[in-house]
């Protein structure tokens, strides 16, 4: 348990990765086996699991409910799959795993045969011993999905086909939990929580979303910070639709996906290409010592695409490791929990603090002596004794916010400039403004990147 | 013979290119032995058939007329020309070569040794088999050029000196084609018109420039299409002079030189260097699968100096394939019929309608659902089974197009933001305007771009 | 000597690189003995050698005097110094090195043990026969420096140490030479002249410094330029404190450094980046045919941080070859008259020169006949025969001027647009106006550039 700390400087230092990621993977150990869909009880059940974590607001949605140019779907629900051979034997059980029945697909219960049946089940030809991820949202149909080795074995026979679920009237689940700052201005932290026993994409990102709500809690923020844990894209496109008014007060944003897997962090910048999002992101990863990569907006992939339509065009990114689709377990049963690396899923949540610490501080100062350097060796600040010409990085820091901090730049583009970690600027910042030698600009909302 | 097509796009799509490229070569064919000059009968003659192709206004302009800076030059005729040597042979025969009399040259008759007639011969030493171009157009002189190899077997003599020509007052002739489109905006295509027995420099332009003409007097069109036949540089300069008040109406515009040798296509960028037709004819070259050159612009080479000059700073680049001076046979008799090839003279041919087309068609277009997207699987244009993340092409397309379509980018931008084909950026608009997705927007003339 | 020159162009055209850099050397020579330092009677004695050379106006400011957040210091002079042992030799003797004592030493006078002493001894372990140079201008203290060699071999006994020195209430002395220009536009050069006897940094400075000084005298200027010989960081505090009123007439400025080892050019742009004197030096370094370097503004180095600070922010970028800390002869007694090239000192002046010129004869111009080309061939200006297209240098840039000259863009515009060399450009200019076919533009100061 994350223990009570005063400031986010010290929450960043005292963290525990090694500790939390066995945390954020025992989590998603726990989610995985629920059978979760864009509707239903699987994601009530889910969202009730991370209240025991952050404070969550648990919404419902009518079907029917018209937002945008979408409507919110019958509510989905099953409770038991198979197919059985003419022995009686389950040959597919959606009780050994949830992936066997398409999701979304409409009750069904006869018999037939196997060349009746066949179009109806989906395997992958060319990962032969694995599940694919299959869904019907939106055009009613049923269907199971076998591994293809098990779909080689099936002999013809007559088959009892059932699939025990219901598409009916309902509700549309989302939680939502903000933590408040002392600005209405809003950090959006969105991670679709809709898929049923897959791991990296996405229970990654739902777990990892509820450990950063339940360490930022423990802080106090300037930013207010919303999480929305959602159903992938009918999720996004109704959160904005009930709440347009409030998307305005999104100053930053990330979706977060794939957060768990071996590879490197990739980060995928706003559609405005230059949000202080895009920046600070870019320079975390930069200054991480680690491999990265960032891509350029495009519109496709996941919530990022509602948030980034031209009509609300928010400064929201996509961080993940391995994107979709370049893993080869992706969307299939092996995308479970022997996928996950603890310490990605901690990684993940570091390099998302470092950003947020980085919009929570990057302000602009002035500096208070504007017309040549302040005699920095008078206060302590300078090595007495000239000569040692390695200059210190915290004395280059120093100079850098100095001359830069003419109120037009805040802290992220001094970092950017200088080449310096954001946080040695910070820290010079910090010692210039405890000497009176900075003051913070008047109107940090009239700063270029604040 | 072209067919009456019914728009652009399929007259793209119904191209012979093959047949196009050997029906150009044969129009140079017969083009190719009239003696032309800035001024004169050869000039009137190529014009005249070239009218047999295209609708086309003869102008001309006497002798004196100032146009700007520069006055019209008296009119150049030449009927014969030779060098007999005391036996009576024509040594050096203007009928044998056009390329033999240096072009300009005032008439001359007499009688003279070689070492009197050596200051008036032309060669090219480095290439001692081929006769020189030579021009005096703006100092009066007389010359004759031929082979290097020729003049060394030249032996004192008493030669006749015969040029049967005069420069006398007349006219300078141009031609000019106007394809109105719905819009009083035009696309300049230029070619100077101008050299005698010369085919890459530059039957081959003119020759593009009338099949290009007749090819789009077939389909409707937007902006209208003005071609310019023309003696180089006081030809430009003596259209503009008559035409200021026309010229603020051209918004893109192409001068067109040496487009049949086997080199790839060169692009020489406008003086502004971002003009709509620098980056549509950019995006055109480098969607075509073949090597390409982009040149910034210069203040030399053709009649680009004139459009481009200060005054008017017109949207106009050059297409060419190997630039002048960067091929061998450049201004000399090998730039002759067997340099030309018909596949390069249709490969021009198709680069300059891909780019028109790209003009005609990058309109700005404003997403009808700007919040999230609109569902596309409701309207048939999405896959109706979730899961294959194998993006379709198409799919692609139409995300891009929606999620920029906010009235400030054109088709061409998103093409170039998207790194899609023009063509695959503007099949997805179209069908988005099909389901009623995206509306023209009001104002074009206001876009970036259009 | 300079000669007496009609003009700048004359004066680069008969530059005696040779015969200046000796010069140049010549004079470090005589200045090299004199232990300066940022007060007191070396810096005099420097200043009253170079009135020999320029008009120099010495200005003295009071110990105690407020200059922003800093203090005139009190005057430091210093008669002898030296370490006796026992048999009353001098182990360390001023008289024999000036870099032996700590600069800025308080004056002391007793016996102490070499246990006593050894905290006040520097030494450089890794260049063992080298004197370090030290200073300890803003905390009072002595101390000596020598080499670790000689360190290594100082026994035990009891030493007599004395610094006769005085650090009193006094006067900061600085030079400083304005070359008046027809406009009261101001181009800075500035160089810092209170090392003791260390050469690369900054006898090579002050006395290239002197010499552009002596021979911009010679000619007209447009610019007035202003040369100040100040001690490093409280010198440029100073003068700016005491001329804020006249810092705003800076246009363009040099802080001048380690200009005479035998490394290539280094040049460190002003805060700004993109200033004239950036992009002109840029400009004369790319086309000097040798190695250079550019780098950017950081606010550590020379007095460019003060003329940099964001109250000022003058655009003054800093010449150097070899930058200070990155040669092994830094600051040490290996920073002698060996390490210095004559060849070198003239280049770095040469550099100034061109660069200068730049500044002097970027002026932007109107194309009087900007529809079109002009005619050249009827001026004179152009080949009259037609065909040789092997276009001659100085006809492309006469097209160059022609064609970019419409009011905005300036000669050092138009040399970075068409890649030549601002000379052949100014040349083209000149050729222009002479035949009328440019005009000055009205209001230079209105011009991006000038």
């Amino acid at each position: 348990m994350p223990t009570q700390t005063t400031d986010f400087a010290e929450l960043r230092a005292t963290l525990d990765l090694s500790m939390i990621g066995q945390e954020i993977y025992a989590l998603m150990g726990e989610l995985y086996p629920i059978c979760r869909s864009i509707t239903g009880d699987g994601f009530r059940q889910t969202l009730a699991r991370l209240k025991k974590e952050i404070l969550l607001e648990v919404h419902e949605v009518p079907s029917g409910t018209q937002v945008f140019d979408w409507t919110v779907p019958r509510e989905w629900n099953i409770r038991d799959a198979y197919v059985k051979n003419s022995s009686g034997e389950r040959v597919i059980d959606f009780r050994r795993h949830n992936l066997h029945v398409v999701n979304y697909s409409v009750p069904i219960h006869r018999k037939m045969s196997l060349a009746q049946l066949r179009p109806h089940l989906h395997t992958l030809p060319d990962q032969p011993d694995l599940i694919p991820y299959r869904t019907s949202y939106y055009k009613e149909n049923w269907g199971f999905c076998l591994s293809h080795q098990q779909l080689e074995q099936m002999l013809e026979d007559e088959y009892e086909v059932c699939i025990d679920s219901t598409l009916e009237d309902g509700h549309l689940t989302y939680g939502e939990c903000l933590l408040k700052g002392s600005s209405a201005e809003e950090v959006l932290i969105s991670c679709h929580s809709c898929h049923p026993s897959l791991c990296n994409d996405n229970l990654s990102g739902v777990a990892v979303a509820t450990f950063l709500s339940k360490h930022l809690a423990q802080v106090p923020l300037r930013y207010s910070y919303r999480f929305l844990f959602i159903p992938g894209t009918i999720g996004s496109i109704t959160w904005l639709s009930m709440n347009e008014d409030r998307a305005h007060a999104i100053r930053h944003g990330l979706v977060l996906t794939c957060l768990g897997d071996r590879g490197h962090i990739t980060y995928k910048k706003s559609r405005r290409g230059d949000a202080v999002i895009d920046r600070a992101m870019t320079h975390v990863l930069k200054h991480s010592g680690h491999a990265y990569d960032i891509q350029d907006f495009s519109p496709y992939g996941y919530d990022e695409r509602q948030y980034c339509s031209p009509g609300f065009n928010l400064p929201v990114g996509c961080l993940m490791r391995t994107p979709h689709g370049k893993f080869p377990e992706y969307h299939s049963s092996a995308d479970n929990m022997e996928l996950m690396r603890p310490a990605s899923l901690a990684d993940s949540l570091s390099m998302c603090l470092s950003t947020f610490y980085i919009l929570e501080k990057s302000l602009c100062y002035m500096n208070r002596n504007p017309r040549c350097e302040p005699q920095l060796g008078k206060r302590g600040l300078y090595r007495a004794m000239g000569g040692h010409r390695d200059e210190k990085l915290q004395e280059t820091a120093m100079l850098w916010v100095l001359n830069q901090s003419d109120g037009s730049h805040s802290l992220l583009d001094i970092a950017e400039r200088s080449e310096l970690a954001f946080d040695t600027v910070k820290d010079a910042a910090d010692m210039l403004l405890q000497h009176s030698l900075l003051k913070e600009c008047a109107d940090q909302a009239a700063a270029p990147t604040a």
